[in-house]
């Protein structure tokens, strides 16, 4: 899994709603990979900053087979499916299958470029086990939020985390690292990247 | 000021007490420092390893000329003052005056080699000039706990943050980053040093 952390610990920002996915200043999260070249050319854009943030955007989606990601992250607000999209447009940057938690069932949704929201309500591990079968022999990435990956965390099911720590305060949101009680996996650092407004930690679960 | 800290934001585990000052867990904040030549060489052992944490752990209190803490980092519980003489042993690796934030007045307790413990009663502003005027040209630490860093920081009155993030999620205890509502600082970040088992991370207050 790969978030934006604030050094509160928090991935998004108080009050999230449709309109501010990330909350109350939770866009400051984000404010470092707008412009980079790498993340430009994930969504189809030209030209960019060329920092050392580019190889870990790219990294995001190099060798990920598949996604799952929480209601939360794909947005459309709580309850029964409306026509909601998702956040991404006609063409999501994923290029493959993307399986959202929901309580809610829905048909498969499927977008431009290879990308289809699958939406899967029989829990956390059913939909990871959908995710590593259409994934093959390729990795798959827990998107976020919050809650997602504090219960994947809290299964023992992430191998490796990789947290871009912004240097902002937000005082409040949803936090990743809460609520695991006595499931707190064991960490080992990996890989420090120093770039622009951002350090990037890489941890394997051990 | 600087400290070392949980991915879950804590400085020190839940439960603290005398004979375990960093609470439950927050003990494994601290492992990646007593083996390094720079901190035993601080406290008069010999030997040790030498690695990238060396020269931060070296500029804790190079340049540092006093130190501000708050009572619950000096120890000893809380209310009227017994004979407690701080967690440092005889020969504290201060080598300065130190001052010690308390609700609770006591007379200046003086250490071997140049560390001088006083007791402020009036505030945090108060500590802070004392220390200033006691450090001259040199700088002014806040050594922390918590509450001592919420409180300067919510006052604006720190330059730089230290923090050496520990890969292990504590799941309670004290956040120095906590309640400081609309007085969070805005933060640029000046320096990341990756080591073994730690990443240093030094930010400017703008």
């Amino acid at each position: 899994m790969n978030m934006m952390i604030s050094l509160d610990g928090y991935s998004s920002g108080p009050n999230q709603t449709a309109e501010n996915p990330f909350g109350e200043g939770g866009m400051q999260l984000t404010e470092w990979v707008f412009p980079l070249k790498a993340f430009r050319e994930m969504h189809g854009e030209e030209g960019g900053e060329v920092n050392a943030s580019g190889p870990i955007v790219a990294g995001w989606l190099q060798g990920v087979g598949a996604t799952v990601m929480g209601r939360n992250m794909f947005g459309g607000g709580p309850g029964p499916w409306g026509d909601w999209q998702g956040y991404w447009g006609d063409d999501p940057p994923y290029h493959h299958p993307v399986f959202v938690l929901t309580h809610h069932p829905r048909e498969p949704l499927e977008m431009q470029g290879g990308t289809t929201f699958h939406f899967v309500t029989d829990g956390i591990e059913a939909a990871l086990e959908r995710a590593k079968e259409a994934a093959g022999d390729k990795d798959v990435a827990i998107g976020g939020g919050a809650s997602a990956i504090q219960q994947y965390l809290a299964a023992g099911l992430l191998d490796e985390l990789l947290l871009s720590v912004v240097p902002v305060i937000l005082g409040g949101g949803s936090r990743p690292f809460d609520n695991l009680g006595d499931a707190r996996p064991k960490l080992e650092q990996i890989q420090v990247v120093e770039a622009p407004g951002v350090t990037h930690l890489r941890y394997r679960v051990t």
